[in-house]
C-alpha cells in the first residue's frame, strides 16, 4: 500500500462543484490501495477577500491577527472537502496546521518550517481515514500562536507532510498539465515533460516558470521528496520532478533514454532594469551601489558592469518591476555620496532563459542560443550564466519571437500545439 | 481597575465600518481604566453562507467537519477586530476557543463547556493587552478536536469567560437597548427595565423573549456572573440580570425601591397544539404518548388532560411549530396501540405569559391576568404556571391585543412609546 500526499490549490476547490470533484479524485485513490493525505489551499479568492477585508479595518494589519485572519481560509475549504468525502462513504478528517504538527519559527506571514510532527494523521492514517491538512499554515512553537507560511505555501506543506510521513510520492495538482519545456502560451510547440531534474525545476522555477513554488522544490530536494506535478482537470499523468539519484517512475528499469541536454526554455516579463550611470572605478563602489539597493527591499537578479577606460564605469542590474520605484528612490537619494552620475530605469526588458543538466557536460550550448538570437536579429542587452543555465536579456516585445526561436534551436518542438489550460490563475 | 467582559454578536460586526465602531466601543471601555476581554460572534450572515456551502458539498455533513467549518467564522471577525483595535494604538490579542482554553465535551454542534482554562488570556491580560476569543467554540477534552456550543452559543462563551476570570460584569452587547416589560414591537407602550432577576430572565426567555439565550442566562446564574443587557448602537445604560444576593449596580445602597410584582409579559408565536382525541382513560396511557412524542425529537412544552366521565380523555400539548409534523407522524403510526380515536393539529396559536419573582409572596396575581383577558373577549384554551409565571394559550390573531390589554392591567405601560430598534436580527 502506498502512501500519496496531493496538493489541490485554490483553483481546483473554487465552489462547491470543484470541491465535489476533488474529493471524487481523492477517494479513487483511495480506492485504488493508497492511503492518503491531502493538503489544500483556501477557496478560490478567499485569501484576497480576506486581505481586502483587513485592509478596510487597518491600514497595516498586525501580523499575528493576519496570520489568524489569513489561516480561516484553508479551514473552510479542507472541512468541506473532508464532509465531501464523507458523503461518499469514506472516513476523512481535516486537521489545522496545528493540529497536522506542522512547527514553524515565529515570522508571521513568511514562517519557516522547523519541524513537522504528523502523530495525529499517522493516528487517523492507521485507523484507516483519509486526511485533510490546511496548506499554508502552522504554529509558532514560542508562543503556540498561528502562523502562515507565505506564496505558495501550500505547495510547501504538502512536500513537508510527504517527507514527515514518508510518502512514495507528492502529487501537486494545479491547471495545468505538468512541466513543459517553454510556457505554451509564448511557445506553442512546447512540449510536456516527463520527467525534469529537480536543480532544472529550481533554476526554471527561478526564471519565470510558474507552475511549482521554488521553496517547495528546495524542500523536496532537501528532503528526498518526490514530486508528481499533473492537472486537477485531466487523468493525464504530468511531469516528475526528480531529487539526487531518483529515477522517474513511469520508465522501466534501464529503458531510460538519454537526458536531453537542454531541458526548457523560460521566460519572464516581470523585471526591469535600472542602469547607475558614471560611476566612479574605484573599489567599493559596487558594494556600497548594492547595500542602498537591499536595504531599499529590492530583490537583485542579474548584474552587469561595464569599466570603461574612462575611469567611470555603467552597472545595470534586472529586479522585480514591483521593486524598482522603491530602489530607484534610494539610489536617488544617495547619488551625491556615491558619486555616480544618472540613473536610467526600463521596465520594457524580457529575460529569457535555457535550463539544463546536460550543459555541465556538454560544450557548445550557448552557442547555439546566440546563434539563433542573432539569425532573428534579436539584440542581447544582459548575459548571466549558472551552472546548468544561461539567461540573456532582451526587449520585452522581443521575447516570445526569440524563445520560439531558441526553443527549436534547440530541437524541443512538439509535434503538435500544446493545449493551453482554460484557467490560468493558480 | 475593573474586568469587563464584552460580548458582540453577528449584526454588531456584520461589515468593515461596525467592526471599526466595535473597535472603538472597546478601545473607550479600556481607556475608561478597565481590562477588557471580549467573546465576538461570526460576522453578519457568515454562519448561513458556510452551512449552505456544507449542504452544497455533503447532504448530511459529518458534524467534526461541520464544527471544523463553522468555527472558521469567528476566527475572521475576531482577527479583524484586533486589527482594527491596534490601529488604533491599543496591543489587542485574538484567541481560538481552544486557545482560550475553553474546554467542552464531545457533542458537536451542541457541545457544553466542561471546564474554563484561561491561561493565556490572563497571561495577554497581565501585559496590557485587549483580549479578543472567539464566540461559539471550543476543544474536545477527549480528541482535541474542535467543538461548537449551538445556538446562542456566544453568550455562553461570554459568560463562562466572565465567571473564570471572575470579571465585574459581562456586557451582552445586541441591538436593542435592554430586557423589556415586553417586546415593543407588540405592545408600543413597553418600557424598558432597569434590572430582572436571573430566574425571571430564564422564565421570560423560555416563553418568548429574544434578548438572551437560556442557557447563558443560567450559566450565569450558577456562577454568580451579573449580565449587562445592552445595545452596540447606544451608550444607554441597559438592563442588569441579577443572580441570588445581587443588587442592581446602579441603585445606591439602601435606595432600593419595591420590586414590581410583576416584571414583564412574553409573547410567543413559534408553537402549535396537537391535541390527542378520545385517549382511553386507563393508567399510563399518558406516558405511552409522550414517549412516542420524545422519541420523535419533539420538544412538549404546555401539557393539559381533560378526563372526561365517558371513559376516554383528550390530551393537548404544544410544542415548536418545527417539530409538530414528526410528532404528529410519530402518534399517527401508534394510533392502534395506544387507542386514541383522532389527532387534531392547531398552528394558529399564541403564547402569552406574565413573569414576576413577586407572584411567590403575592395572590390575585393569576385574578389580574383573567379578569383583563376576560374583558377583552379573549379565550384561553390552554393554562399552565410554574412558581413565578402564568402562561396562558389563545388563538394567535388575539396575542398581541392580549398582551396589550394585560401589559397595562399589570401597570407595566410605560408613559411614551419604545423605540424599536432598526435592526431585528441577531
Amino acid at each position: 500500500m502506498a502512501l500519496i500526499v496531493q496538493k489541490y490549490g485554490g483553483s481546483s476547490v473554487a465552489d462547491a462543484e470543484s470541491i465535489k470533484r476533488v474529493a471524487k479524485r481523492i477517494v479513487d485513490t483511495r480506492r485504488a490501495g493508497n492511503d492518503v493525505v491531502v493538503a489544500v489551499s483556501a477557496m478560490g479568492d478567499t485569501t484576497d477577500e480576506l486581505l481586502d477585508l483587513a485592509a478596510q479595518v487597518a491600514p497595516i494589519p498586525a501580523p499575528r491577527e493576519l496570520d489568524m485572519l489569513l489561516s480561516s481560509g484553508e479551514r473552510i475549504s479542507m472541512a468541506l472537502l473532508a464532509m465531501s468525502i464523507h458523503s461518499m462513504g469514506f472516513d476523512a478528517r481535516s486537521f489545522t496546521g496545528p493540529q497536522a504538527g506542522m512547527r514553524t519559527d515565529s515570522r508571521h506571514g513568511a514562517a519557516r518550517i522547523v519541524e513537522v510532527t504528523p502523530t495525529r494523521l499517522r493516528e487517523a492514517l492507521d485507523e484507516g481515514a483519509i486526511v485533510i491538512v490546511a496548506g499554508f499554515q502552522g504554529i509558532n512553537d514560542d508562543t503556540q500562536d498561528i502562523t502562515t507560511l507565505g506564496r505558495g505555501g501550500s505547495d510547501t506543506t504538502a512536500v513537508a507532510l510527504a517527507a514527515a510521513l514518508g510518502a512514495d510520492v507528492c502529487e501537486i495538482y494545479s491547471d495545468v498539465d505538468g512541466i513543459f519545456t517553454a510556457d505554451p502560451r509564448v511557445v506553442p510547440l512546447a512540449r510536456k515533460l516527463s520527467h525534469v531534474t529537480s536543480e532544472e525545476m529550481l533554476e526554471m522555477a527561478a526564471n519565470g516558470a510558474k507552475v511549482l513554488y521554488i521553496r517547495a522544490v528546495e524542500y523536496a530536494r532537501r528532503h528526498g521528496v518526490l514530486i508528481h506535478a499533473r492537472s486537477t482537470f485531466t487523468s493525464n499523468e504530468g511531469t516528475y520532478v526528480l531529487g539526487e539519484g531518483m529515477k522517474n517512475p513511469r520508465e522501466p528499469e534501464g529503458e531510460a533514454m538519454e537526458e536531453p541536454i537542454v531541458a526548457g526554455v523560460a521566460t519572464d516579463l516581470s523585471q526591469a532594469k535600472i542602469t547607475v550611470v558614471g560611476v566612479p572605478d574605484v573599489p567599493g563602489k559596487a558594494a556600497e551601489i548594492f547595500k542602498i539597493v537591499a536595504k531599499s527591499g529590492a530583490n537583485v537578479d542579474m548584474i552587469v558592469q561595464n569599466a570603461a577606460p574612462t575611469g567611470r564605469a555603467d552597472i545595470s542590474f534586472t529586479l522585480p518591476k514591483s521593486d524598482a520605484a522603491a530602489a530607484l528612490r534610494a539610489l536617488a537619494a544617495e547619488q551625491s555620496d556615491v558619486g555616480f552620475e544618472a540613473l536610467l530605469h526600463d521596465d520594457q526588458i524580457g529575460k529569457l532563459s535555457v535550463v539544463g543538466a546536460g550543459m555541465r557536460t556538454h560544450s557548445g550550448v550557448s552557442a547555439i542560443l546566440f546563434e539563433a538570437l542573432s539569425t532573428t536579429g534579436v539584440n542581447i542587452e544582459m548575459i548571466s550564466t549558472s551552472e546548468i543555465r544561461i539567461s540573456v536579456v532582451v526587449r520585452g516585445d522581443e521575447l516570445a519571437e526569440a524563445a520560439r526561436v531558441v526553443h527549436a534551436a534547440y530541437g524541443l518542438d512538439g509535434e503538435v500545439e500544446a493545449v493551453v489550460a482554460a484557467g490560468t490563475g493558480r
